[in-house]
């Protein structure tokens, strides 16, 4: 059956038997490494994975306490999910020997396929072809693998160093392995993940699927994906616009240029597609659209934390006027604009220092003027954030070399925690990295975005309105 | 005299009475804080600047070990230059016994001038009329303060927490205290400034005098500054072109809508240039223009370490081929295209591994497939850095947890200093963002430019071709 057909047919619940896969063979290199089989079931010890584990190499008798199988045959109980780490030109013969076992679900973590040379373009062709006739469903080849952050399903082939990744909302997916677990600092991300995924050659399940699947996985409420070529134009449409209206769905899109395009096909033995119509689907299914690869995890920050904003109403508070000009400058970029404060909050700021009752509120003069003043700290971002004026903060702090004003900000936004229906965004400055880094964690930990820079913060605010009005039109 | 011509009489030499002044009177609080007199005299004092300080306020004997004079003519000798951090109402008066006493160069931290309100207009006002009937020249008002990493004169009125700034060829002028010590983490910008400078308001000294002064200071080769407004366009056109083929000028420019041109009046008392007309001007003068606040900091570092590429022909080494595909799309953006390795290098590369002699060179494949790969990585760095068709090298690393490799990037760093008459920049991946710190902070060492992120990497070298263009078109 056609390409189109065959997907078609395939089952949301099908991406489970690897997501949520009760048992797992590994087929590879048992050597300790950075790379390979080793890693993988070290991986899926290391994180809690509940489910059995089958290594198999027939030059093994036990690897890491676990019993080592000659050959998936010798596997006696049913397995979930195979995946395999060997030369790719043993791998079609694998495939095979899944097929016997009546395996469904396969990773093909093996490169040395389309993306290589013709040689290669056979091979790939030759399991898909086995897997087709058999049921079967592959994940790659040439991709770094997967994980489920909420079963310790943790099959990426490279060593992270990191056992559990932290769960949460967020999936990222991608058609590079530099967004799985080895390459990007995930302990650092404090809003956590559902699911990764690196697509990897996709011989067969791509974003579609993933996107059919994430649109009801009950543990992602953001997506954020990756991707140099789209496998199937319409579904790939009609499954975003289905997504894009219930979860924000953020995909950057790299072969944006020729020459980009001509590097992508070249790497990944497929071709990418034209730009503008790429970006004009975007539009009509209510993607959002990424810039830059950082973005991929920064800015479903917002997502994963915040409340949506109902408004285009900004307003900033910032120890610098010149904070608040560039920020409102993003602002209007996107549609943002600087609010007015409601008289009686511009009368009460006003208050406490003059003039500072209008935005950017410049807590800059008061907080050298004014003795003890981070005590009034709570007050003034609490009056902001209660203004029916504002439907989204951008919130610069500075934090001294010392540190001596976190436990103040900490506490701020401990009391504002639950309390209003409109996010909050930070960004920090100071003098010292490790102290912002510090200030950063405690933010974050308290469920409050905090974002590398002025631009990003805004952005994500511009993100959120965008899903704001995505829904609404929805 | 005009505006105009009052600036045009003024000579390059006077700023050198800011930043290579031999002694400084501090006129303001001495009580210890993070904000104040104080912190200037401690700040000083640490940085180990060697001139004269004087400290003025009749409430105190005797601060950090220093006399503390009652008034300025209570100083018998001749003052270079008075910082004043005072109520902006007392100021007109100090800048009057300033005349007294001959002062020539008076910075003001104070706020509370035109930035503030009418009253504040007035005696902004009040300060400039006494200043020129005198020969006076004010840095401020509002200004955070200057430093000069090469004699200590860090005149930062906010702590910073570190003594010494890192000396280097960067000089960072702007118009917020953002760019200033207190605000930015300096120990970490390892190619070290020259001059650091917040205009404040302007009301006399801006952008025109400082662009004179860095323009013949030999210890500034690379000028990144941030502005809000223009004070004279024209003369501001006349020095940028003078400046911009000789050193990078790059200029961060805010209040480019009209919302960010309102809050930025409402905030330094000055109208805001139409942002078309300053583009034109941009482009006319050679002026790199810049996008992002963090671009300040992250891109003169390509013009402080590397030698100007020659050409646009762009080399990408990458540990994964979706980094390879992004990168070429940003240097289409800019011009930089991805370029045709010899066929010699070819050759060997493929020798190597199959299919490692093309661009993006694609180490990810080899460097698990080949035992004791990262022996061989110097020879692949070498290769392309030496290959007469690459004019400039954009190499992502990646770093696993245990940082294994860093040992043998290092070394290859090492080796490839100084041998190559065309930039390399770097940007790294990895699971641990310590680790990732640690080899930036190393490669760093060595003189080689490590990114934020991919995009910023290709920017820099992109704007080092802009500025090999400009010079040649000059």
């Amino acid at each position: 059956m056609p390409d189109s057909d065959f997907r078609k047919s395939f089952i949301q619940s099908d991406l489970s038997s690897f997501f949520e896969a009760q048992s797992v063979a590994v087929i590879g290199s048992l050597k300790e490494g950075i790379f390979g089989g080793y890693v993988v079931i070290k991986s899926l010890l290391d994180s809690g994975y509940a489910g059995q584990i089958y290594p198999i190499n027939p030059a093994y008798k036990e690897v890491l306490g676990l019993k080592v199988y000659s050959a998936l045959r010798e596997v006696r109980r049913k397995i979930g999910l195979v995946l395999i780490v060997i030369n790719s030109r043993t791998v079609p013969q694998v495939i095979k020997e899944c097929a016997e076992k009546g395996v469904k679900a396969v990773i093909v973590i093996s490169d040395g396929f389309a993306e290589r040379d013709q040689e290669g373009v056979r091979l790939q062709n030759e399991i898909v072809h086995i897997a087709r006739q058999s049921g079967i469903r592959i994940i790659g080849p040439n991709t770094a693998g997967i994980a489920n952050a909420s079963n310790g399903l943790n099959l990426c082939a490279y060593e992270s160093g990191y056992h559990k990744l932290r769960e949460g909302p967020v999936a990222i997916c991608s058609q590079t392995g530099m967004t799985n677990p080895q390459a990007f600092p995930y302990p650092d991300l404090q809003f956590g993940v559902s699911k990764i995924c690196d697509f990897g050659n996709k011989c067969d399940i791509g974003e579609c699927d993933m996107l059919e699947y994430l649109k009801e996985d009950p543990k992602t409420s953001v997506i954020s994906m990756h991707l140099e070529n789209i496998q199937d134009g319409r579904r790939f449409l009609e499954i975003s616009k289905q997504v894009a209206s219930r979860k924000p769905l953020l995909i950057l899109k790299s072969g944006r240029t020729q020459e980009g395009a001509r590097v992508s096909a070249s790497h990944t033995g497929s071709l990418a597609i034209n730009d503008q119509i790429f970006d004009a689907a975007c539009k009509q299914a209510g993607i959002l659209r990424l810039e830059k690869f950082g973005d991929l995890f920064e800015l479903p920050k917002i997502f994963a934390s915040q409340p949506l904003p109902k408004g285009n109403r900004l307003a900033i508070i910032s120890y610098t006027g010149g904070a608040g000009v560039l920020a409102t400058d993003e602002g209007a970029k996107y549609g943002l604009f600087v609010t007015k404060l409601a008289p009686e909050t511009d009368e009460m700021l006003d208050g406490i220092f003059p003039g500072l009752g209008k935005i950017p509120v410049d807590i800059g003069p008061p907080s050298v003027a004014i003795k003890d003043f981070y005590a009034l700290y709570p007050k003034i971002l609490n009056a902001v954030m209660s203004d029916g004026n504002v439907d989204s903060l951008f919130n610069v702090l500075w934090v001294d070399v010392k540190g001596k004003m976190i436990k103040s900000y900490v506490e701020t936004y401990e009391q504002l925690k639950g309390h209003f229906q409109k996010p909050l965004v930070t960004w920090i400055g100071g003098p010292d990295s490790s102290i912002i880094a510090e200030l950063t964690q405690r933010l974050e930990g308290l469920g409050f975005p905090v974002f590398c820079d002025l631009e990003t913060s805004i952005k994500a605010l511009a993100m959120a309105l965008r899903f704001t009005n995505i829904k609404r039109s929805t």
